[in-house]
């Protein structure tokens, strides 16, 4: 095996999306035949106590704790950026403008206008040859992937309908305190930009078509909610996220409030709409943070003239397919287990029917972000895709605030 | 056993609702305890030899061609009218008129303006104790009617999000004749009118809110179809509905078209709506018959605060519950076989596992209705009721007409 | 339509299964076109007043207190017998001897030495154009049915497994009364002739195959059970089955038990072997009235070169269908709703997705019989089919009492 | 964070069980917050080029083509075994005498004798500190560490019923060539200890119960088999097996066999057994590799007087729990996803619904076995637990040679 060229990696954020990248990091070598070899040269965060335990725990050589000088390190080639989305612009753009291969959490930005600056400064830097990608990771997995297959091929003919959930209940309780996902001013958006966005891109990669325009009704059902406990900057949430082991809780199981102190919730609890795509499927979309019972209930169905297909996050390991072309004695729903060695990833791993689980998402987007670095090829979703999800989420949320009006979606 | 009183029953319409009804009319003494026994007077159609056949094959004592002449007769206490929606109106208004009691398939009409004089009749008649109610069937599934109950008893707590589809795929091919129910001035509407006024009624019925309004969008995929290919009258479809044996198929199994001839679709195929309850639930509503793969896909899903519910008319013995007063370790959907001799209607049935089907759904509304009859109060659900479900397809196509504009349901 | 001929049916026994087989009666003609109009001329049970209410309840004609007299009715032309194991033989034996038509509820007999008389007895009857049948009805469930078709087409290849339970959870409580299906001298067995032995017909006829040796194992978990809370002969629980609409409840829910007084449950409360096919499969069986949570969990699964399949009682539309032959991308059990009016007995019925339930298995059932007699055919199951289950439930008992040894299954 | 001691690991194999392990190893310290911290020291395997390349792909420092060397190494503290059965007990036997700590793959090794050898070995071992354990990893899938809680906590109450199958479909095509595992003087034998052991040592393990006696079938349905293509010793298979990214397929997927040359199959295809557990239930056991459209079917049922579970392998982050506490109109079999943080091993992982995949387990059994070396523990399952389940499977064995006969397990 000859020597293969080194990939340095930098990234900013330890949190709950930090520990799962890292995972990816340290693992897509070990499972793929890649020309580069990643290198876990750092990571990033403004603690430097917690942020030098991040290192040890997670596996990165070094770490930083201004961003700015990660980005000045020869030792890093690309810039995975784990951070809320008030922060994504800010180092995207430092990053492209340093030379280095970007990698920036979803949903792109906060805003379209940042989206739009991003993109535009992704498709400059892809002419000298930096990369970027945005990390909508559901498309990794070998299910998701595969059912964008079947739809490539033809499979599902003429799509008619295409229905999406994204349904979690961490927000049920109304005592569970103001985190900073439920804060416009870091997080953008609520239920509608953190999981909406996923199904907004996941449906559109499947189908392979675009959201043309929609009628939306949002919703904030608990409008105040107890401050946390911490004070000072973590009220935000922004420090507060621990080490993956001794908790990756996130804001999720932020333990109790400040005692009487409360602040209001400024985002979404819950968005709906539905939408047109450009191909001519009607959809309908939901995304809510209270619906009891559903902890990552991420679920979507197409249907189309010769066929149909399901595919459910909580059952990620399969796929219902229902084939137009069958026997109509037989016809129904296959539960069809998407581990086979002739399934999108799945020859690097185990043998049929031993699944896999939600990190390797973060390792099939790495491995293919890496393969395109290496074969200078634009990797995709591109920012240019993050800023089309963006602009989805905008019409949304003006369609919401103008009597639900159809809006048509910019391009 | 002491001699009950009878109650006579005339039904018009001898198709597939009155194969359903037919059945549900033979069995309810048998397997419930009322103190009227029904007596299936006569059934009603306008084909001499078809509807001479059809008493005969349903167990009816005698056969009318006129409708006026089965609503004179002295052994009709009860008129069943199991036609398409554009002579539901017209029946209803003279049955009442002549003192009997009424049950309406839905939807209760094929306009407002007539649910609401059907409406206004019924409760002019309610105060000289003839009786009237629209057959919204499914809320008569054990499993719904105790979805129902577990909302009414608090276990769901505040309600926050409903879900509803009801998803058929009969439409799907393109040389589908143009049936009955493709025809606006018989059928009233498409999917709207036939399937979602279903899960209009259903959901209202389980959450006890009423929808207050709606942003909708619909459409009509395949908007010209091959005419059916008798001619006259029966290319209306109406005279197309054969004997239950010999082929409850409907329009659905219609064969193939008339060479050549097509004729525009006017209603139609797919409508989907968000809507707001007047409890402070937001929900979402799918109807279509382009969904390939599902044949009777309706399933609805409630989220509250406290507890939450998935029906799935698929598997129709089955509840999904979640609650969230269980130990957190073991929460989750519990598949709730509804078979038990404590849950609804099911003290008349089987042992514990041994399931119903779609056709006992009617012969618990006729329990139901028997039951209000004798008893002397009035039937749900009411032509009110139906009224009310009139207003929301209305309110529905009245926002897909106008750019999906947030529409208020009128009262 | 020309006048049928008339078929009178007399029934002995109106607990559950006569209940069932009633509404089987009622309805066969209402849903399949037969050449002979079924007659319910007359219900017998020995306790008068009751068998009147239930001849009322029930649909009958007219009732008889003695069977012998329902035999020497001139009206009747077939005996069901729905009465528990121990009087089938008597009542058999001596129906056809009257050159009755006789239908027998499953088990055939108590014991090999009666079903060896019966399926003799029936042999000779057959010759005079006397029919016969026993009433294994979840082979007449339409998903059962088409399993078989499967099978027989070649869909499953070369057998490979078979595996079956029947579940049921009725006497986990050691306070549940020792019921008459506790008592092996009324009943012959427990869990093994009671539900065993619809497993043993079910995969015999869905296979094709017939089972040729056993090793079994059998227990009773409680021995002693409190005395039903009657007495005299309803301590046996003959007397103890009510009205169906009054309690279709059966020995099951037979509420408490006599204060203090205790006796021998004689027979298993669970049974299990392991088995050969004689096409070469293996297969193993397990019946149990101590499963919590299964209410009526009967599964069935088959392997074989070409296919597998599953059937569940409790979701008795669908079947599970793996075909060896589909694209190995898109393999897997697909979930065949069995509603179509191309599978087995549907076309009498509704539209695609519109399930069925539990009682239509004997309406089934009786359409086949009544076609056979009309026919001039033999019917199926046989009592010789009777025997032959009666024959491995011989095997069953003989290797649980001789140390699980191998044990041939007489022919 | 103070340094951590280090702990050296050196793995004999690097196929499937190899690549898996490898994978465990690497990420245990950096989910698990444990006192050592490991080190890949060394991966061995006869092939110099093969193991070499073995080493890069799979994280470790260096390799050994001798297991004796490997063992001779002072950075070595722990042998990790995961070849064939025929080489466990002789590397496990030298690697106790020489000090090292062992996890040893499942089965124990191929025969009785070997076994009581292993056992007594790290017996006599465990009292000078050195550790050993054998790879049941299943016991570490986190449902099923939860079910064993929930029996441990009574919530099932008496045990009544076990069953278990383990269901694959490998060997359905009879072209399939003679691999190793189909050999008996590697495997030891065929899907009886291969899959079957799994099932014995998994319900063992969550019920609490051993298996005391047993009744048993096996049958081998394909009973020739070309030989695989490669010759000499790779026809054995041991050196076909490649390495994970060029082909993590082992056996399985050995492609096409040598033209012409068969060989005998000397394993079973299927073992199915009955049997008691020593404290009162009844259980039933399959393993096949002929169940077709079955890729990974392990299945475990338990029914206790209290409860019931069922855990399915296919849907590994699920565990179904029937709580017979529950009221009565809500009970039913609860889809309880075990993501939670209470749940065993989860709170070093992602948030709730976020699931894990089948390699997980071997982190988790790797995080007990470093945790007990660590704290001066035994670790679970033992050489004694392994040899206990070898014992099981000689009763197994001998019961299906001897006439299915009731075979009582030695202890």
């Amino acid at each position: 095996m000859t020597e293969r060229q080194r990939l340095g990696v930098g990234m900013v954020g330890y949190a709950f999306m930090g520990a799962a990248h890292s995972q990816a990091w340290r693992s897509v070598n070990r499972f793929f035949d890649l020309p580069l070899e990643v290198d876990l040269a750092a990571v990033c965060g403004r603690d430097q106590e917690k942020v030098a335990a991040a290192a040890v725990k997670l596996g990165w050589r070094t770490h930083e704790t201004d961003w700015k000088a990660l980005l000045a390190r020869d030792d890093v080639d690309l810039v995975d950026i784990c951070t809320p989305g008030s922060s994504h612009a800010e180092i995207a753009l430092a990053a492209l403008a340093a030379g280095k291969h970007v990698l920036c959490e979803k949903p792109l930005a906060n805003t379209v206008e940042e989206a739009r600056a991003m993109a535009e400064a992704a498709r400059r830097a892809e002419a000298a040859g930096v990369r970027s990608a945005v990390g909508f990771n559901y498309r990794r997995i070998p299910a998701a992937t595969f059912a964008r297959d079947l739809v490539a091929a033809g499979r599902l003919g003429t799509l008619r309908h295409v229905r999406a959930v994204y349904l979690q209940d961490w927000l049920v309780d109304p005592e569970f305190p103001l985190a900073w996902r439920l804060r416009r001013e870091i997080a953008g958006s609520g239920a509608l930009g953190d999981i909406g966005a996923h199904i907004i891109d996941l449906t559109q990669f499947i189908s392979g078509q675009r959201i043309s325009g929609v009628c939306a009704l949002t919703e904030t059902f608990v409008r105040e909610r107890p401050l946390p406990a911490a004070s000072g900057l973590s009220a935000t949430g922004l420090s507060a996220t621990g080490l993956p082991a001794t908790g990756l809780t996130t804001a999720r199981q932020a333990a109790t409030g400040q005692a009487g102190a409360t602040g209001a919730v400024t985002v979404d609890d819950a968005a709906l709409f539905l939408a047109r795509l450009d191909g001519g499927a009607l959809a309908s979309y939901e995304a809510s943070r209270f619906a009891l019972g559903r902890k990552n209930g991420l679920r979507v169905e197409l249907n189309g003239s010769e066929g149909s297909l399901v595919f459910d996050l909580e059952r990620l390991n399969e796929l219902e397919f229902y084939d137009g072309q069958a026997d109509g004695d037989v016809a129904g729903f296959t539960r069809v287990l998407v581990t086979e060695p002739s399934h999108p990833y799945l020859d690097a791993w185990w043998p049929p029917g031993h699944g896999l689980g939600y990190e390797h998402s973060f390792t099939h987007e790495i491995r293919d972000l890496v393969a395109a670095i290496a074969d200078g090829t634009p990797p995709a979703p591109s920012f240019a895709d993050g800023l089309q999800v963006q602009l989805v989420l905008d019409a949304v949320d003006r369609s919401a605030a103008d009597g639900s009006r159809w809006t048509l979606v910019e391009s």
